[in-house]
């Protein structure tokens, strides 16, 4: 047989024994992977699920109580917004489970049948047919050396048949190479459907949390005003300079800026007049009256709910050096 | 004690009884669970690796076929641009970690005790005064009945401390408002940090994603025309009408539009001429020779690579009903 068509036959076996024996495990085994990965999903979703339905409880009481229902609020809506990511996330997975790990099984299951006979049928073909050429190749020669008068005819039954094996080992090489391709584009094409599905859900997900992310962040920088509800304070001042809304602080994802510090705040004074105890039911005789306790004291001005303790506190506090953990580790804006 | 005082006082107490035996139970809680939702998201993080290694390597093969390596171009991009989402997202999952649960871990510990001895030193500056105050005003009746000429002093000495008494349950009311809202804020501004992590992520994952699907789109369907090389076809059609680009499948996360169903393949054909079996080497004399198996049929013009197989397959051709299921199921555009 000809060297080239050899060649050929090699090349469209190595095809055959390609797709058997790599391309169909490989798919069998990405088919596994991908069940793994679902899974993973969906333990995430659970995760989530546990997590933010804890989150509302806490937002719940905060709702329950005098002066956190903004922040409640917040809580619930964040929880809400996490079961709308969870329902569209359950959606990437369906496609993941449905369009393409069943499709991909079901496949590798047919195909390994299907490759099988096509190779074999191939390997018969050729075989036949290259016996055959060669068949008629030594009757030629042998037709030519006792110079039978058919030999014309003979050289072209050889030609056409030399021919037409010719383009049966071309054409069946570009049909193991096709069955090879659409295999492959399967696989490019199923995780382009996914690909996009997931493009999809991230774009909806930024949706969602664009605007909700600013909404949350104005109502928790509103929620630092003092409430006007009872226990009117003495002094109602802004606890500090009110964040400057409309841009979301930079993450660890924004690569240019770095964390930005919490802005600090006042440290408690060093030391403070005791508070006058009130011992005593009359004052004596002659002695001015003391200032009353919850007066502010010469300096800065007493501030209610700032990191250090109101005046009656004072000499008595129990030591809390992180007073300020509540507060700081945030830099909004 | 007056009632009101005594409201406040109950009041005061329920806050931070409220804090001590839900918030910080419940944030304990949440770290605990938290801490289950970072590791899903680590194990997701692992299977999709794993998942996307596994299709660089089928990738890789298709890189070293000789007609699919834009395919396989295709699945590594796949692949790496998997790698660049996860990394992405273990910056959401160290945001989480390290500004989340560890503060929050952190926090309830320190909380505990700050707030039970808070409450407890409430308690007593509370009841000391309630007391000193009762006790004054009975010394106060008792000057009354007596008609003692202090009794103005001690009447004013009575109110101002009833005064002082009523601004201090205010106050510590109010303080402990703060000291409720300061944990509910906290927690929310913490949420928003992650929800503003999240909200970079979709967007720059969206991003990725976005650009990417276009071109693999277009490569893909950029495989679809048959390739020039080797074994070079005796016709050349190219194998469908191309793909319309640039608009991507609607997914199923698109509610409004049902999936679209795959473009149905031609069928094939019924019944084909038996292919010329070249059995005799030589033609019988006289008769016209016979048409050579690969000449198209009369008929549908033969199509390489489509769904039905090539011409010497017909009638011998191994039963293949699902020979279509690598090419269908997908509807780009």
């Amino acid at each position: 047989m000809a060297p080239e068509m050899d060649q050929f036959y090699r090349s469209t076996m190595a095809i055959y024994k390609s797709i058997m024996e790599q391309f169909n495990p490989a798919l069998e085994n990405l088919v596994y992977l991908g069940n793994n990965y679902l899974r993973a999903f969906q333990a995430l979703s659970e995760a989530a699920e546990v997590y933010f339905n804890a989150i509302q409880k806490i937002g719940e009481q905060a709702l329950q109580s005098s002066t956190s229902q903004i922040l409640g609020e917040i809580l619930v809506q964040m929880s809400d917004t996490q079961r709308h990511l969870n329902s569209d996330l359950e959606v990437v997975v369906q496609t993941f489970h449905g369009d393409l790990l069943q499709h991909m099984e079901k496949n590798t299951k047919l195909d390994m049948q299907f490759i099988k006979d096509s190779r074999q049928h191939y390997e018969m073909e050729y075989r036949h047919r290259a016996a055959n050429l060669e068949k008629c190749m030594s009757e030629l020669w042998r037709m030519e050396r006792k110079r039978d008068k058919n030999v014309r005819e003979m050289k072209e039954s050889v030609n056409r048949l030399h021919a037409q094996m010719q383009a049966f080992v071309s054409e069946s090489q570009r049909a193991a190479e096709l069955e090879e391709k659409r295999r492959y584009r399967f696989l490019a094409e199923k995780h382009l459907l996914l690909s996009n599905t997931f493009l999809q859900f991230f774009g909806r997900a930024r949706g969602v949390l664009q605007n909700r992310v600013l909404l949350w962040k104005e109502q928790s920088e509103a929620s630092r005003s003092p409430s006007r509800a009872h226990s009117p304070g003495l002094l109602g001042p802004v606890l500090g300079p009110p964040y400057p809304s409309g841009r979301l602080t930079p993450t660890r994802l924004d690569m240019v800026r770095p964390w930005a510090p919490p802005p600090p705040f006042a440290p408690p004074p060093a030391h403070r007049t005791l508070p006058q105890r009130p011992g005593a039911c009359a004052p004596p005789p002659g002695a001015s009256p003391r200032l009353p306790v919850y007066a502010a004291p010469p300096g800065p001005p007493f501030r209610p709910g700032a990191a250090w303790a109101p005046p009656w506190w004072r000499g008595r506090r129990p030591e809390n050096p992180y007073a300020d953990v509540w507060d700081w580790g945030w830099g909004l804006g």
